[in-house]
Order: C-alpha cells, then structure tokens, then sequence
C-alpha cells in the first residue's frame, strides 16, 4: 500500500471521485490540467497525451476500489508479479484542448470477464466531450502470461452485462 | 523546407524509406529504437509510445513526398496555417516490445477523400507484428476548420479505392 | 481566463497551494502522483519526468499569482505573444520515485531580474527530498526576443535579494 | 544482445556514429528529428525533450562499446540485475529547435571514476549549439545500490583525467 503516505491524506481528490450516475452505475471522474508538455506545435493537445489522461484516470479508478499497480508488480498475496496491459482501443478525437484549460477524464465499466476489463472513457471540457475511447485491458505476468481478472475484479466492480 | 539541412543529407535513412510491396503498392517503412522514454515499470513499451511512434511514421511518410508540417503551419503558398490532427484510430497491441529493441513502422495509404487520410499502420519486430492501427487523419486551420486534402495529397499518394 | 470553468471550481486544489514558509517566504506547493507515463523499465521513475513535474509546479505557480500561459500566447493587453522558457537548469536527482507514489513539488523564487526569474524547485516523498533543481526561466516572444519580466512578474513576486 | 536482430542490420546508422575529434578524443554523433511530440504549444521544442535525446546519445554510444541496458538488467554475467541512472545535471538552453528540423547530439566522456561516468553532450543544427549538458550517471542495482563502473568501461572507454 505504497500510496497511504502522508500527501496522499493532504491531498483528499488528488485520486479523482467516485460518482454514481442517475442510472445507477459508477463512474471515475479525474481532473487534469493541460501543461506545457500535454501540447504541440499545432497549439492543441498532442493526441497521444489523451491515452496517458485516460491511464491516469484507469490507475486512479483502480486505485479507489483497492487494486494498486505496485502490489501487483511485487505479487503481493502469492500472485505472481503482473501488470495491467492495454490490448485494444477505439478512439474518436472530437475537439482539441489547449493549455491552461480543465478537462476531466471520466471512466466506467463497460463489462468484465474472466480474462478481459473493457472500460468507456472520455475526456469532458466544461460539458463538451473531446474525446471518448473504449479500452480493453488485461492482466499479464511480467513472463507475458494472461492472468485471471475476475476473481481480484469481480468482488469490486460487480455484476455487468 | 526547414529540413533540407546539412544533417539531413549526411543521416540518408533518417527518415525511413519508400518500398514498393509486391503488390506495387507503397509502403514507408522507419526504423526505431526503443529507449528508457519508451518503457515503463512493467518492463514493456508504454502503450501510447506506439502511438508517437506511428506519428514519426506518418511525419516520415508525408515527408519524403514532399508535405511538411513547417511549411502548413506558416501556411506556405497562400494557404491557411494548418495542421494534421488524427480524428480516429482502431488500435491493436498485440505483443509488448522491450528496451534495446528496433522496431519497424510500417505506414500505407488505406483511403484518401477531400477531407480524409486513413493510413494503415503496424509495428513489426524481425518479422512479428507487435502493433497495428488504422489512423484518420484530417488537416486543419490552427482556428479548427477542416481543410481539403484531396488537391494537396492526390497527386502524390494517387488514386485508392 | 481560459481556465476559469466549471472544472476549476468543482477542484479546488487542483493547482496545488500557496503556503507560508516559517521565514515568511511564500512557497508553492503541488502534489503529483506517479502514474505508468512517468517511470521506466528500471522501475524507477524516468529522468526526465522530474522536468515535467516541475514545469507543472512553476505553472501552477505562475497561475495562482494570476499569470497564465494561454493570456501570454495571445498577447493579452497589447504585449507581444510570448511563452515562458527554460534558459538554465541545475539538477540534483537524490533518490528515485517509484509507481503510484505521490510527491510534492515545491516552488519558491530565488531571484527576480528584469530578465531573469530563477526558481528554487524541489520534490518531497514523506517528508525525504528526492530531487532538487535551480531554474532560469526567461519570457520571449514567439519570435525569439527576450521579454521583460519584472514589470509583470514584479508586483506579485515582490522584493526578493 | 537483444538488438542485434534483422531490422539492425537493415538500418546501418540508427545508433550513430563514433567519430574522432581533431584532438583524438571519440565522440558520438546521433541524429534526431523533431516530431510533434518533441515540440510544445510555443512552437518550440519542449525543454524536458532535450533530456531525452540526451538520453539516447547515452545509450546509443554506450550501445557501441558494447554495453546493452537489456543484459544489465538481466544481470548477465553473474552481475546484479542493474541499471544507469542519471544523478546530476548542468543544462544550458542556448536557441529553440522547431518542428521537421534535424539536430545532432554530440556526447563524449568527460570523466570516469570507479562510481560515476561524466559525459558532456551538446545538441547542433546546421554548426549552430542549440543545448549542452553535463551529465552525471551512475549504474545502480535494482534495489538501489551503487555499482563499480570502471571495471566494466573502462577497458572501452580508456584512461582519462
């Protein structure tokens, strides 16, 4: 549990939130700032910074149920040392951001099996969405072998269809 | 023509090559090493490392039939400053890459209308696929209009079903 | 004021705090945390990271104070565009940084010069340095002239030895 | 030896060249080009970019002399699994660098002591010094201890004061 230190208690949303949409569901929403190095010569967002937000956003609704990278990384409980892997995404890039502004990266469960976590995320400014992917992610051992998502899942993320 | 500069001629292969596929197609290739900057704590590539790299190859590509960003952006020829910004990607990772390794981009031309470039892009590490995308691309005014690709690309990437 | 939306309010230590030093200097501080982007295959976070995390702390520094990059770029009030740059940098790197850790990164000014703001930045984990930096920034504009600082920057930095 | 696959021999000059100086000291040259992602909202080349060119000079020359940050990690040879890490820095950011343009980074040995190597390293375009750099770095274990450095170079990088 390396992240309980003291900053981490100074710092209360620095995780993002937790909020049940009116359908009920959960969502992640975390707030990122647009810096210096998140844009391009173009003025706008450089694309490939929307994965690293949306990363952010799936460590920190990890986070908040219970599941760290670096426990994972050392095996902790007797499971072998593994790490979460992206293994496919569909991205749609709707409008840019530029420096200085807010966005928040919002992330659900789309649905869980027993080798696969497929998460709906986008990026919102003020109420406009800017960008919205869905993300298959999977859990590997660091000797490249699929491991078992549910059962460490399951309890956490619940039923979904 | 910014980069029509001594370095430029004394690296040749700087930014890849032009090879014609068997079925007389045309495909650019570029060759990159994968450094610490491209890795993370797993030990594999970081996942949006794949797409800054498939952006080198698109650059490379567009580059070596003659479109530079350079020039759009200060609007060369009486057009309006613009940039190439991707509006869509599918994306693939099939197996992870690890430091030290060279890699090849491979980029070709799946489609091309008055407002869209769709290239076909994948990674390949001696012979096995670790990565592929199909990317949309569309060119831009720095104030967000779309821009026509058709008359500027046709001539050189010709006609595509 | 790009960034005075929604998101702004509804996160409100999003850019970090202004906090009295017991000297009476005031100092900023932001917390990070570290994410997958951030480290390498070493398993330590990256070199280079530390850059990006300080730049994050001079800008949210330089916001809290009322000066934003994206005002400066338009040449708000008359100026000339301008952006911020780095001029000089002394980097010490103490310790590393590991995933899902959270940092402080702390911003003080050194010195203020009509040309030159020089900051004091450095990173906590728990209360042990990990990394320290001495930094020039300069103010140009788009087209490479230095821009004078302290007549904006003066007011709100005050006398400093 | 994990690079010395096809894609290697394909590229000739992808990690550079060791070139003599008129003083008979070597010297690495590697050339890079500037993609999107090297650049910021300014137009110019983000600062913490540098770093990482820098970082692949290092590793493209020490690649050349035959030391592979794969093996060091693995811990070939009976060796503690191990890898450089960067410990101080002295940077100087001369001129900008843009978009499509071609720079060199020039790294030598300045010193090497039983437990760190100095390097100094420059970035060039077209004869004219955009950025440079000492460089400290030392080899640690991945449990953080310190590494002897000169048994391992200093047959390959000779004897200097």
């Amino acid at each position: 549990m390396v992240e309980a230190n003291g900053a981490d208690a100074a710092w209360p949303d620095l995780a993002g939130r937790i909020v049940a949409e009116p359908s009920g569901a959960r969502q992640h929403v975390l707030p990122v700032r647009v810096y210096f190095e998140d844009t391009d010569f173009s003025g706008f967002v450089y694309h490939a910074t929307y994965l690293r937000w949306c990363e952010r956003g799936r460590s920190d609704f990890l986070r908040m149920i219970g599941v760290h990278h670096g426990d994972l990384l050392t095996g902790e409980g007797g499971a072998s040392p593994a790490a979460f892997v992206v293994r496919r995404m569909q991205i749609e890039f709707r409008r840019p951001a530029r420096i200085d502004e807010v966005v928040e990266v919002h992330t659900r469960v789309a649905s869980l099996t027993a080798a696969v976590l497929t998460l709906a995320q986008d990026v919102w400014r003020d109420g406009i969405r800017l960008f919205d992917a869905t993300v298959d992610v999977v859990l590997v051992s660091l000797d490249g072998k699929p491991q078992r998502l549910d059962r460490r899942l399951g309890r956490e993320l619940g039923p979904h269809d």
